[in-house]
């Protein structure tokens, strides 16, 4: 048995018999995170949090401006007063924890493209919401449809990019009509499980009808089953506006996943410390997870986290930070505590892709692993602190991404690879190049980069000096000019087609706010 | 008490009383490594690998060059046979493993100096034995002594860098008088322990005399104590060279440390496996702190580490790679197992300071935090795998190194910082820039970097669109222009000065290979 079996290496790209094989196979689908989750607190500190979380939702409340969802909060037990505050007694979040599921699956069009999400089981998610574009060649504008149709593509052709995401805004389409055009786009370009946007009911459900139609579903079995989901951001400190209430409600009661992640930035929106602003967080988290659990109890919920820091002299958002680290390992421990699949944060302030983003994406991906995080949203392509989605970013991320999931597989450790008699085949000084040990294994012992340039510096120089981020601007334009859409049915694509139509005629859905 | 006091962080740049404080106060020295070590291999299989390594020396043996170690080594009970065959019974080397310190310290000129290796006391050492240095105004050339003093001079600035190094290669200087120009830089230009190079016993002989009269100290003292190391690297596999074996043997006898360091690519001079590799690796550590312990028992000695893999297309090294981080989680397991201190590399096959280096090097970095390395070296300059010191690349380094020194620093969680009174005190929606929990903490709360631009676009823009490798650019020559080198005593200087100019005389001390 190879190495490469051994691993369960050999995958869909897996060279035929007989064949020459010229790249080893990957597959980076179905990563499960093998490390062991660091502490920022102590036990008992972390129960002190929750307890005073909790504290904060039974004594100050949080303000939620949907009427629907304070009469559901009110329906199920919390005192709402007049100034839309809504005060949860303890028993009322304590249940809701206690029905949110602890793992979840989404699906896409086929069983590869399921993503677990929970105890081990982890995926990486793309920038999302951005609504600036950019690359080296064209520098920054705003978002185009094509631009994400193109993030989209890249999102599909690189499979450790497991879930798709709202990448970019695409501005010159109208809000009324985006989302058939961006649902359109997922479901015809990629087999990944969608995102849909949360700004308002009519357009939650309009993208909900065009998965049904995608997936070939009946509400009933869309219903069962997480096939989207949504991103919801409170407002803090400790508020919930329309769109965000009515996207928790939309979705729990059609079965779909959101990711209720407040954006709590240390002295700003949050209290300074980084305690205090993940026990803001947290307090908020578990109101929006009640109200999902009270339209449907078992509805899916990922525990949201984005908690960071500002520059205190500019308050400028910071990302990848020592604190936002130390943040995410907290975030992870509250995570755990209620027991709720978690959705981390990778980010930079970089205005560029340069060695700044690189450095701070990557301190913040690792805040993820070591977090014990099971969704990395947006893992891929965001610069400038979430406003512009850079094409290079992209493929430096993804080199990253890689990079991380093989460092996730396990090193093997059995005698015939701790190798006594491999080292006693090689004498004092000699090398081990063509020895057997190696070379039934070389071709699949290790990781080939996509984007690292391991030529040495003459070969490296006369090819061009390019740095990473140039190299990158070849790879993004060389997959999109390669890239071949996933076979979708074409009674579907004229069914969605015929939908989008249709729903236009009839004037399309404006966002509600 | 306020959180910077908390911290303990009032370092020796704190503002004066009654001064208007304009910039955080940080101490980077005495780092104690906070995470949790990471498992590459079950228990069980370390203890497998180490057996193997015992085997490894017990039957197969080690090659070893110089005569007086293999006296040594017969004299101590090894076998010795007539092609240089050194056989190490198991006993031999698991008495060597007893003897030796679990716990390093390692002195500079002052208390402040003092490095702590072992246990949770980490330290970070800049790029050794670089032959090239490059920058972006002037490219990639031979070292030059004023290179060297430049990045002596760098090493001294920041206090995140803990021991000198051997930075680059000074080509401008004869190899019989390179040592004492290299130990007269460090001793007057720095106060931070020094490194001495392994290049035969006329020339440590010399460095040690040189660090005497610097420090002030008598034979004896100076033998009683850590003030400078050096390196030693295998001749993988299983080969030990003269001068190797000379400065185990010098180096124990002064009673000074040495880095005991296997380089072993997996694939070239090593098994392909990474267990294979490290397995190797860890006998031929083994053989050499035999030799050291067996010289003087208790002689300090880390456990040097430098297993990687190569490009299997090329036979191109390659650093901070999935399998290198794995590697150094193995690495630090088999050092935990014998207990004793442990040093990793940190490095990148990169020919720029650009993305790639960056991540290659944080990928690495990471693998020596989690594998709980207790020095790290090549940590600050290193591109190219170590055949160039890239000035603006020791600067991008120098920030993320003081980002994982951040990270360190535990988290607050009491009652005050969890902050319950100031999240009442901010109404939903509202900010917490005023209140008094965030006015107390702001000015200290957040690690302010060196070379992170957190402005927005535009501001980025105007100023020119620097990426963090043209600021590192400015930001070496600013420091470079501003240091201001340690008070040594003139008495101290002109003695230096007096023994150079008498060593210099006698024809120096040529390198002994």
């Amino acid at each position: 048995m190879t190495e490469r079996e051994r691993r369960g290496r050999r995958g869909r790209r897996g060279a035929s018999e007989g064949v020459e094989e010229t790249k080893r196979a990957t597959s980076y689908r179905k990563l499960r995170n093998t490390f062991a989750p660091q502490q920022a607190f102590s036990e008992d500190r972390v129960a002190a949090m929750h307890d005073t979380a909790l504290r904060v939702l039974e004594e100050l409340g949080i303000k939620v401006l949907n009427e629907d969802a304070r009469a559901r909060f009110k329906a199920a037990g919390a005192t709402v007063d007049e100034d839309w505050m809504v005060r949860l007694d303890r028993g009322l979040v304590e249940e809701a924890i206690r029905t949110a599921p602890s793992h979840i699956t989404l699906y896409g069009a086929g069983p590869e493209d399921a993503v677990g999400l929970g105890g081990p089981d982890i995926a990486f998610v793309g920038v999302g919401g951005a609504p600036h574009i950019s690359d080296l060649d064209g520098g920054k504008r705003p978002g185009t449809m094509e631009d994400a149709a193109n993030l989209i593509r890249l999102a599909q052709e690189f499979d450790v990019i497991h879930i798709l995401a709202p990448n970019v805004e695409p501005q010159d389409v109208d809000t009324h009509i985006r989302h058939y055009e961006m649902s359109r786009a997922q479901l015809t370009l990629a087999t990944k499980p969608p995102f849909v946007y949360a700004r308002g009911r009519p357009q939650a459900l309009d993208c909900f009808e065009m998965i049904r139609i995608a997936r070939g579903l009946s509400p009933e079995a869309f219903a069962a089953n997480p096939y989207c989901f949504t991103v919801i951001n409170s407002n803090s400190p400790r508020q919930l506006d329309i769109p965000m209430c009515q996207g928790i409600m939309d979705f729990a009661e059609a079965g779909q996943p959101t990711l209720i992640t407040p954006f709590t930035l240390a002295g700003a929106m949050a209290p300074v410390t980084m305690a205090g602003a993940l026990t803001l967080a947290h307090a908020e988290a578990l109101a929006g997870l009640t109200l999902a659990q009270i339209v449907r109890p078992g509805a899916p919920v990922l525990y949201g986290s984005f908690t960071s820091n500002v520059d205190m002299k500019s308050g400028s958002p910071a990302f990848g930070t020592p604190e936002f680290v130390k943040a995410a390992l907290g975030a992870g421990q509250l995570a755990r505590y209620i027991d709720i699949p978690w959705r981390g944060s990778v980010g930079t302030a970089s205005n560029a892709p340069d060695e700044q983003a690189t450095y701070e994406t990557l301190m913040s991906m690792w805040g993820n692993l070591l977090g014990g995080a099971h969704w990395w949203q947006h893992a891929a392509g965001w610069i400038e602190g979430g406003l512009t989605a850079s094409m290079e970013k992209f493929i430096l991320d993804v080199e990253m991404l890689q990079i991380f999931a093989e460092t996730l597989v396990p090193l093997g450790a059995d005698d015939d690879e701790i190798g006594f008699d491999a080292i006693a085949d090689v004498a004092p000084g000699g090398h081990f190049f063509s020895v057997e040990h190696t070379m039934s294994r070389y071709r699949s012992a290790f990781y080939e980069p996509m984007l690292s340039d391991w030529r040495n510096f003459g070969q490296w120089t006369e090819a061009g000096s390019e740095t990473a981020s140039t190299r990158a601007n070849r790879i993004w334009k060389q997959r999109l000019a390669d890239f071949v859409p996933p076979p979708v049915d074409p009674a579907i694509v004229e069914a969605l087609d015929a939908f989008v139509a249709r729903r236009r005629e009839e004037g399309g859905a404006p966002p509600v706010s």
